[in-house]
């Protein structure tokens, strides 16, 4: 049996198969462990692979926001009133443009749901709102604003936060994960780890009715009576595809796990799926937000070009994709003395001066760009407002000697507060496209069919995001999606209704 | 016969073919008829399946330049010493990031022996240089530049222009066609027109063997002992592929044909092949290009964004990939009144004024920001320079009132200059993304491997082109690659070397 490729091979090709399950997920993070609850509870015999020695993947590793609304508890608790209409204004408009309406709508919709279902796997939810700009708030409150507050989107859709985040000061992700993990432990779900998918099983009629594996070097085959559900996350540690689909993110940080190797995605594509928005990203920059809120953010040119104030991930993309790079801010003493230390990343102004003009000589910017840019911003400051970008009128204030200016991409290790290094890593990318997919979790072919039997949810699918991102959409549809395909494949015998 | 799908069939599906050849070229545009004429050359029983009735395709109607180089005999002529080298550079650069070197450096090493062939095929090139900005010359003259001379190129490569263009005064891809049409009726190519071809018969051994075709209403299949050549077209004309791989072009004016339906990449994909920067595409915008160098273009925020006298293929580009529209060019009445009407592309001012900031207010762009624009570049226009943008100095002289400005991005229809009317419409997008290939015009399979008889030229491939497009680099790269497929195929048995 041939393995060096990704090509399904046939039922004959395997012989006899090492394993028997009804379901078989690939991969353990949060859209794996999602899947293989929900088909256990309804009924299907699943097996999980996982190719690392335990659950948790890349979900395990991130901040654990979770983008959810429509009312939550947690919403209601800290004053807000929110509907699902109000949430698919906002994700329409803030990932996009090229989001997929059908596909925010069906997660809109089912979101209230959603966040009783996570609370009810364990994940708590503490009833607080962090109601600065930041990536990860420092306490343990439940809610944190997403840009819903800032502009156009406070005049696309009425604003609420809808940040969630699991009961964890700083980075959550870990605790989303460590109560997902401990649900399919108690459940039924046989967890297979150390065993990474290679390739499907599909049979003459093109129904996908197994795996191959690799365990401990060895060919390790499952056959799936019901169906296969791919959740292997993106392919931001594949170079050679990132140079394929999205070659702008090369060489910036990759954010994820080596698993993020794009081989879901290319076994499924090779049983004839189809994919989507392969170019889609995010590329969140590592900028102290609380700074970039009260900076003057310019490009390589010396202009503005994006609300200082508005979600981080919003404001990587626009400089990545928009090509804006390098990108500086520019802050007075005053605005950088207000930021508490701990909050600043470790950035200092690697240069500061008394003049606008020198500034701009000393970055190296086109003479007069950053002086005109400045002055208008001034000008405008001064009454109040900021009728260029529309930076919330809290936030504008005419800058004043002396100056200072970070260049926010490059990547540096530079002194923390905490008296040790802070890396500074510029962009941080993964991947948000993949393979195409029904609200249900069924992954569609080339002539926009379902292919039998096989399933994909997570950073392996095509995610709700396409030109824009906005945190918590990745382990939201990964969670919510991951769901619906454990439902879907459990009522189903290789692609017939069982 | 199922042919309602895209997924290859079994030569045991097919039964009796209708035809057989050696070599099945898909498609008569510039690609496919560079592909037949390169495979009966070398020996080749050639069958040519074109599904309208007669050679042509987009090429036909396309403005006929080919981006050629290395010191062609038409550059000798017109004094311009050039280099593969040199061109690699302003190549790489000019159609990134992302842009695929190996190609481009195939594509640069060839070019003067390219030039040759085309020459030798009929295709005339009067040695005279165009000096002028331009879409299309409204000479003969068989050179013009395509930005090789405008920031950043000169500084990264030795500028030579490098627009060559068959004797016709204006379009000219009409020309091309007729000359390579000529020569394939002439050849023993077989052309067998109004034949549509929808999906491809593969063995069991993944060779393909053949084509399955619609010609008249009937099946019509082609058995290939050889190899097939897709020469299909892009797929700008199949929304539902746009909306999945490069929304930013949905509700856009198509350029092209309705043959540009991705089916050519869709058939070959369900065949197991890799697609390649399937969001890159060109976005012209219908701008008149000595207005647009004697401009100050301004974005919705009121900025500049680029330097108006670069090659107008980027402008449009950089305006719809960048953000940035709708965008604006700012005119003084002088600047527009020493631009030929006949060069104004019907556009008048939208908007006259007798100072900025009744002019900013008239547009609706924010406060001041036209104002503090125009101020910057004035006061280093009255030194002759633009150190912000790099336009090039000969351009580069303060506005002075009265102030005229044109939305370039409206799609409107206007008085034209011979007294009918001219239709203005905003973008014109084409597709550059598709195909995986080898620079032999292999077709690459998901885990990297030729796809066994299958060969791709033209926009049905993956371009030369990535982030940026250059006018030429697509009848450029179809034909030269073209013509490597069809030999590559006339030396093999599907896939084995004959």
């Amino acid at each position: 049996m041939r393995t060096e490729d990704v090509f399904p091979i046939s039922p004959d090709e395997v012989g006899e198969w090492s394993a028997e399950t009804d379901v078989a997920v690939i991969g353990g993070g949060c859209a794996g462990a999602s899947a293989a609850l929900e088909a256990t509870r309804a009924g299907a015999a699943t097996m999980l692979l996982e190719g690392t020695g335990g659950l948790g993947g890349a979900s395990a590793m991130s901040g654990g926001e979770i983008y959810l609304g429509g009312g939550t508890p947690i919403q209601t608790a800290c004053g807000y009133d929110d509907s699902p209409e109000e949430m698919i204004k906002f994700l329409a408009a803030a990932l996009g443009p090229g989001a997929d309406e059908e596909r925010i709508t069906a997660y809109c919709e089912g979101s209230l749901e959603h966040f009783h279902w996570l609370a009810d796997q364990g994940v708590p939810f503490k009833a607080g709102l962090w109601e600065q700009p930041a990536w990860v708030p420092p306490t343990d409150d439940g809610l944190m604003w997403m840009g819903e507050n800032t502009y156009p989107y406070y005049e696309i859709a009425t604003p609420a936060p809808r940040g969630h985040r699991p009961r964890s000061t700083g980075h959550g992700g870990w605790l989303l994960m460590d109560q997902l993990g401990a649900r399919v432990t108690e459940s039924d779900v046989r967890l297979v780890t150390g065993t990474r998918a290679e390739r499907l099983v599909m049979d003459r009629d093109r129904r996908v009715v197994g795996v191959v594996a690799r365990r401990l070097g060895e060919v390790f085959t499952v056959r799936a009576r019901q169906g296969v559900i791919v959740c292997a996350g993106g392919f931001v540690f594949n170079d050679a595809m990132l140079a394929e689909h999205s070659p702008l993110l090369l060489g910036h940080r990759k954010v994820g796990t080596e698993g993020d190797d794009g081989r879901g995605i290319l076994m499924a594509q090779a049983a004839g799926a189809q994919v989507r928005r392969m170019s889609a990203a995010q590329a969140g920059l590592t900028v102290p937000i609380q700074l970039l809120a009260r900076s003057v953010l310019v490009n390589r040119h010396g202009q503005r070009f994006i609300n200082e104030d508005t979600y981080g991930g919003l404001v990587g993309l626009a400089a990545l994709f928009g090509d804006h790079t390098p990108v500086y801010l520019v802050l007075d003493e005053a605005s950088y003395e207000e930021v508490p230390e701990n909050e600043r990343l470790g950035r200092t102004p690697a240069w500061v001066t008394e003049t606008v003009a020198e500034l701009e000589k000393e970055i190296g910017l086109p003479d007069g760009a950053l002086q005109s840019t400045i002055d208008l911003y001034n000008r405008h400051a001064k009454l109040g407002h900021d009728p260029q970008f529309h930076k919330r009128a809290a936030l504008v204030r005419p800058l004043r000697p002396p100056f200072g200016a970070i260049n926010v991409c490059m990547n540096e290790v530079v002194p923390g507060a905490d008296g040790g290094s802070v890396a500074n890593t510029g962009f941080g990318v993964f991947t948000t496209g993949g393979l195409a997919t029904t609200t249900s979790g069924e992954v569609l072919d080339l002539a926009g069919e379902p292919v039998a039997g096989l399933y994909a949810a997570g950073r392996t699918a095509a995610g709700i995001q396409a030109g824009g991102y906005i945190s918590g959409t990745s382990l939201g549809d990964g969670t919510f999606f991951g769901r619906r395909a454990g439902r879907a494949a459990a009522a189903h015998l290789n692609g017939v209704p069982a």
